[in-house]
């Protein structure tokens, strides 16, 4: 039987707002839930049924938890490889599996697959020397982007560098670590893909998703994306064959940019449910934390029906609080708006502590209530 | 403010399903939880932030919840008067509030306030001692149902007799408390009318439901009701007559029976979500743990806006698992079908382990739909 019966035990690595979604669909379900995060308050531990505090590389709680439970999945690509090898141990699936995780964990070896499968990527250069740079950035126009090649998230560990000397500079800085250094692509948008693949190989995608940021955390998504249904349908298909590819179970999303002429080129794959997913928290029949989780417990994947024409996300960051509670009472006003909270008690610049979403006929109009919401909750 | 703000603990007296609900409910809107339960398994402790271990009217454990949370509620009507004070005197909001629970945890109370609203129960008599039999008995009929005027649920302190003698054994039985003989009242359907009310008074209805039993357990509900919109209509305007009688904050449901005549009588008030009313977790905007967890914290009402022409709903109980597991993987041929499970380890006959839902065109549709897997998954 492939799909695990209802009463085994879910892990999951990492407590975060993520990790708690994702307790939350597989208890709605029937199944145990056991997290595994440093902190004690983590959002996913005040709702998990077991909850181990611990660092993520802890031999003896990997393999407490390895006992524990009967599949494994994350909410970070960062997991070292070795923290995997007490559920390989004990039989317990890891899903998605090493060789996703894997690659997604380093850019060199995610942009090399996504290139394998025919899909463009901005056009990139491994730096793993200073002697690297000049070369590389001269191949790329003379400017670029440097990412450190592992553990860099929400613009950490990247730096715009338009001559040798500050790449050279950002390098260093970086502990000279092993790094990509990126053309950059003038894009007219940026986009998300999201989708779930089953253990039997099937895979749904999401209509796109389009995403505006702000400091290089995702502020907005609106769905659909206001792209031609060429780039739609392409964003869709690159994304189906890049699960297939990275022989992928469970939910992930696959970050675009769009062109000004259309075409699309993959930024950068989240082997997870995605902060752009949320919209389908309150948009969608099957929202992404039910795929996830559905896919990683063996389950056939769902589909990604939409109940209504648009929908929108706006993020809650911590920099809302800081002239004190935000004022809640006003989203009373706002009944088509609906407010997450992740249940993180400190409020810090930048912390994602929620999101609002909503749905309407058009994008523009979920937009405009998502924005109008946030801002009477700050005002 | 009215509105209590996120980052407040609800407290929950009673771990079942329904407090399970309401937890998850408050949880992804910011809230801590704190649940009091006596067993440490409970559903709803496995997904609460704090757990309380303890009987019901346990003095220190309810003192600890009420140092604990903002605002109360619960999970089951019989809240004895002496659990509410700790809560009185720490100055948390009790919702629904001791009138509410009062009137609804006696019979006698309950029928008095819906007659007096001007809304049609059963004839039905009080019954204190033997010697009110007789007459009693006369007055309705030569039959009925004698009921303990407290703590009955689902068929339980129930029992339907024809004669004097049947009744005085009855009575007996029921350990001499008191109680009702309600005449038998010959009816074509169960509807049941979930309700939500604010804290300024505005309350919403559901469409009426239409719910089926099996051995005194609700078996299937389908939703909307195959009744005369008339009926329907008398149904909803008698709910809200109610809640507002009783100053209900919360969500409520209102049984009632619907005679041959196209007439409506009140059966029974259930103050609390209620197990007809889980087929709003799929089928609704806004389902009844969300509405009463709204109503509670002292945010506005929401519609109950519906996703789809017609729901239905059909309970798994333990029964089903004499057998061994039920075929879990068989829902695979079932995706519109949606499995919900609370968590419960063991499994016994009579005992609620879940339920499922589907949504469709047309209520026929969707009952075919829950029944068809329920065999699928019990074959």
């Amino acid at each position: 039987m492939d799909v695990l019966p209802p009463g085994s035990t879910l892990g999951i690595l990492g407590g975060g707002q993520l990790g708690r979604y994702m307790a939350i669909s597989a208890q709605q379900r029937g199944y145990r839930v056991a997290v595994l995060d440093p902190e004690p308050d983590a959002p996913a531990h005040q709702v998990a049924h077991r909850r181990i505090v611990a660092a993520y590389d802890d031999p003896s709680a990997l393999e407490q938890l390895a006992t524990l439970c009967q599949a494994v999945t994350f909410e970070f690509e960062n997991v070292p490889a070795a923290s995997l090898e007490p559920f390989a141990k004990h039989g317990v699936a890891i899903r998605p599996g090493p060789f996703a995780l894997a690659t997604c964990q380093d850019r060199i070896a995610e942009k090399t697959l996504i290139n394998a499968c025919g899909i463009e990527t901005a056009p990139w250069r491994p730096i793993g020397a200073p002697s690297d740079i000049d070369s590389a950035l001269a191949d790329l126009g003379g400017s670029g982007i440097l990412k450190t090649a592992r553990s860099g998230y929400d613009g950490k560990g990247q730096a715009k560098v338009q001559t040798p000397t500050q790449a050279s500079e950002a390098f260093l800085r970086f502990g000279s670590v092993e790094c990509v250094l990126e053309g950059i692509v003038p894009f007219s948008l940026e986009c998300s893909v999201l989708a779930a693949r089953d253990v039997h190989g099937s895979c749904v995608t999401h209509p796109v998703c389009e995403n505006a940021h702000a400091h290089h955390v995702l502020d907005v998504t609106i769905c659909p994306a206001r792209v031609p249904e060429s780039a739609a349908q392409a964003m869709r298909d690159h994304t189906t064959r890049i699960a297939r590819r990275l022989e992928y179970v469970g939910h992930l999303a696959v970050e675009f940019f769009v062109l000004h002429d259309g075409a699309v080129v993959v930024n950068e794959i989240a082997p997870r449910p995605h902060n752009s997913g949320h919209l389908t928290l309150d948009a969608t029949r099957n929202n992404q934390f039910e795929q996830h989780v559905r896919c990683v417990l063996g389950w056939p994947v769902l589909s990604y029906e939409q109940m209504q024409a648009a929908s929108a996300m706006a993020n809650l960051l911590g920099d809302g609080w800081t002239d004190g509670e935000p004022r809640w009472e006003r989203l009373s006003e706002f009944p088509q708006v609906r407010l997450h909270l992740y249940g993180k008690a400190q409020a810090r610049p930048g912390r994602k502590m929620g999101h609002l979403t909503a749905w309407s006929d058009s994008v523009e109009q979920a937009e405009t209530l998502v924005r109008d919401a946030r801002k009477a909750l700050f005002a």
